[in-house]
């Protein structure tokens, strides 16, 4: 297989040596308006073939066309690699509004080709267990998903913190909720520097009775990753933070005896045992490359395809109106599919 | 002094101990109609009188009358004790409604008597020193206020979480920011398992460039307390969890050389040295009862008077509005006094 | 039964309200020199019967008599006691010597009296679900054994900090080792401050392939209390400075093809799940008070009898002789029972 | 400036990398005997000339020789390249004995060369300012010096875990203490598995009021690496397992009106507040190998030269004797100079 790589800045470099690292792959292109960007990137990747012109990379014989971009420019990016029968690999998120999202969607479905967009914390080892621990029953129904994502952090020029920060998270809760759909989206936060919010609160309902909420800050002065899953059965925290540990169920709960009138009801609170799962270390973007290059070559979707891309959108594209409007309620249709 | 307490729950012993201990205090009564809750109190605290009957209890010769019963009982038993002549302790929330709130303030000052409302944690060495550092400056004006109060609580019957654990963040705010007006409010969350949420975040609007957020659980497996206070000096981290270095300043900061176009300005990003000032260690309800007794003697408004706790009760009221309408925006006004 | 307290300092208080609410003690006396003392104990038990004259108080009808008094006078109010026919309750250290210990021993052996030296960790839930851990095979056989209790804390006038603060991880190591037979100790520090050592490290052999060792510092910043128990099936950490998750369990170890040269054997390091048990909260004097009532009743030893409490001081007397000749290897014997 | 590596194992890389990227050096050659390293080496840094044969390597016109090989033969390669005129940079332990040590501290005084010994802890930003707050006299005289470095880490097979830990931790305790004379040394261990200890324990006595203790251990389930200095005006901790805050100052002790006897002193306990400097974060090696390069440009020593590996070598070797005879006390002499 042979890849090409648009846009070398911060995350350019990671895709390179991952691609470049995957049995399968050949030659890997990169493509890059800077003069230094692509000196750099000769210095460290002899191997890689470099390029100016993407429409000349695009002529290459390449299957897979890596869009690392800015957001508004992926659609464009996008639809260029599709119309010349590439598969496109895109950077999160997927697009700046959900109709490009869709255009792209049908445009690759059109054509056969596949659509990897790279919510890589679904391929972590912690994103993995967590999953494996809702499907085997173990958490039992999510009842609320709570995730905070703050730090001391670069300002992004183009969005807010929500479409900067949140797509890690609201992927990583799609993926674990595949069958909750998202019915509306109220945004909250305030714009302390400059047009976009450097802080802001998301919460997202659910059709049935469960809740998630995600908290994202720019300017915080300490580091925090973490996400609450609150099952009816057991509980489940993850914290990005820890070094060891980053998992742990706590067999914690409440069990009502009657739900409606909790004055007649028997409440019963339940704090057991903890346990702390071993979590594969494996770099999530090398498992990330793989998936896709499987995928292409297995004629399907990739776990992380252009329709869970959209569903990232779509929440994002809510969460601008509701934001700009003091948290206004925003009702969304999330697109369903079996998976 | 005299004090006469009524409703010996939980949080009875532990007036009857710091009111006993107050070298002021002479007799301290005790009012509750559980029998074996006047045994408990008596075998524990034998110089204590104890009664049944609350009328009885307001025509002794008392000159505080302290409030320890449920929310929906604050107003009426705080007006037989006005009525009777009696300066009234009552714990938070300070009433149901605001409406409650503001009658009382108002009886009150006609007899020029003497509200104190329990926002026990003003009295705490943590929050004393917070107003020190926000009072010298060194924090600077604050652009956000950002609140985790979560736990395996014990759910209430009457009211949802933000009723029972809010109330202490709120009034830390409040104390913090004593020029920052609170304009409007919203609240989301979910009743999992009654008619009462027990997961809710409250979103606080002001007047100016600051906004706050109060997250509250009673369904975490895990416990946290934390608060993050954005100045744009330095930022301070508040962790009520640790048992050393509860309170972290951290000189850390973003500076833009021009507010409106990112892309076009200068921006610096700081991240220095912290600090953890040592923090006073006293029982915040001794410090309490003190300043209540105190305040009685300059006939002046205690350091937490019914005005605070109106202003407490207002955005719980707004936020009530708010969570049962998926958040929709309640605007308030704030009680508005020269500190 | 009646108990007598002789020694109402610090700990004495604690004793007082143990005993006291045991449902099969009637009367608890208390006896010190210092009326200062006994007058706040009045104030606190009104209940508790108190006396200045300690021969008084061995004519009552009493049961048990406890003493809290310093180290060095243990043995003759030990003595007195026994030889007026009481059951005898002492604080650790047991004696300060271990020809005083023995000569206890015996004494009660002969007049058919019972020992309880208060070992007070043993009863926590931490140490007994160790213990349980370590007894299931959970664990395999004990390797190692690291213990830190490190503080900003009270100097002691008569001791350094090995017989200050060790006592209490060598009564919990010879508690889970009840095989393992300690046969030298050496130990280093030094003396900052005055005559007696304010850091020092105690090192103990044992007969069979594993080794222990014990940090203590009264001058440390940080309070820090951790224990690590490296078994060759799995390792084991108790942090007594959680709140919660005090004991994990870490499926962790090191396995060896061949054990004499390791540049020929295949060595295999597995770092696995981590486990954290629930841990009982109940208060460990009340469950010490309880154990040694019925050990009493029963006419058999207690949990932690004169024999572990000589088999604690031995360590320290051999602790003593080797700190003062630059950690000099003493030999020792331990006392051997069937447990 | 030209520089020649021996040993591309482990280490080796990160040599390469940072002697590429200074810039006053224009080759580096790289030497070892296995075909895959050098492969694995060529592919990394094309740049680099490789060899197999180390006495070709000694022909060329190289300025300097870093030896990256096990232990026991730095002071063959060492004296190898000091005899074809280089100046040497040696991995830590400089050398197996201290009789190496000192005949290539000799031979190059003779031959006016350079050895630079890479502890490159000194050279961390966090080992930086514990410096300049020791001679800032901030932390005052310091009265004990104790250090772990814990984990469960891979077995050497020619060293025990004092010799693979203990050298960097001493380095720094040296260098935190010029003035500070060691002399005697203890060590305490077990091997558990085959014939080098895996635990170890090492205490370190000073000619003056100060001492030092090591603890390192290859079988830790959790990972430590944490130093405590305690200072008779603040005291410092060092927790390089932090990945923000790694220095704290804790502005803590005790004072004593008289030092002989504590029953007649007034003690004081201070704990007042906490700081935590910013630590610079630029990569140590890379501030190793300049400081070396410019030691040579202005012929003189470098900041951890061969005298600073004797020193600690010295250490080393006592702490062998010690061990396998149970803590036996060994006296040295260590190198004394003006910093």
């Amino acid at each position: 297989m042979k890849v090409g790589i648009i846009g070398l800045g911060y995350w350019g470099p990671n895709l390179i040596r991952n691609f470049m690292s995957h049995p399968e792959v050949k030659t890997v292109y990169g493509c890059d308006l800077s003069d230094d960007r692509l000196n750099f990137i000769k210095s460290r990747f002899p191997a890689a073939e470099l390029l100016k012109d993407y429409n000349e990379m695009l002529k290459k014989d390449i299957d897979i066309v890596a869009i690392s971009t800015p957001v508004d420019t992926h659609f464009k990016f996008g639809k260029m690699a599709l119309d010349a029968g590439k598969n496109i690999w895109v950077e999160k998120p997927f697009t700046a509004t959900s109709a490009e999202s869709i255009q792209l969607i049908e445009l690759a479905e059109k054509k056969n080709l596949k659509i990897f967009v790279d919510h890589t914390f679904i391929y972590t080892g912690a994103v993995q267990k967590m999953r494996d621990l809702v499907d085997s029953g173990e958490i039992g129904a999510i009842r609320y998903f709570d995730s905070v994502r703050i730090n001391l952090g670069l300002f992004q020029h183009d969005v807010n913190v929500i479409w900067d920060l949140a797509p890690h998270d609201i992927s990583i809760m799609n993926y674990l909720m595949p069958n909750s759909k998202v019915v509306a989206v109220s945004a909250h936060g305030i714009a302390n520097y400059y047009d976009h919010e450097n802080v802001a609160h998301l919460s997202v309902y659910f059709e049935d009775n469960c809740f998630a909420h995600f908290h994202v800050n720019w300017t915080s002065p300490v580091k925090i990753r973490k996400m609450l899953v609150g099952g009816d059965k057991k509980m489940l925290v993850f914290d990005d933070m820890e070094n060891f540990e980053k998992i742990k169920i706590y067999d914690a709960g409440v069990e009502m005896s009657s739900k409606e009138k909790i004055h007649e009801a028997l409440v019963q609170y339940r704090m057991g045992d903890m346990h702390s799962p071993k979590v594969q270390a494996t770099e999530a973007l090398s498992l990330g490359a793989a998936e896709f290059i499987k995928a292409i070559n297995e004629n399907r979707d990739p776990l992380t395809s252009g329709k869970d891309g959209l569903n990232v959108v779509k929440i994002l594209e809510a969460s601008e109106k509701s934001i700009k409007n003091k948290g206004k309620l925003i009702e969304i249709n999330q697109y369903e599919y079996a998976k």
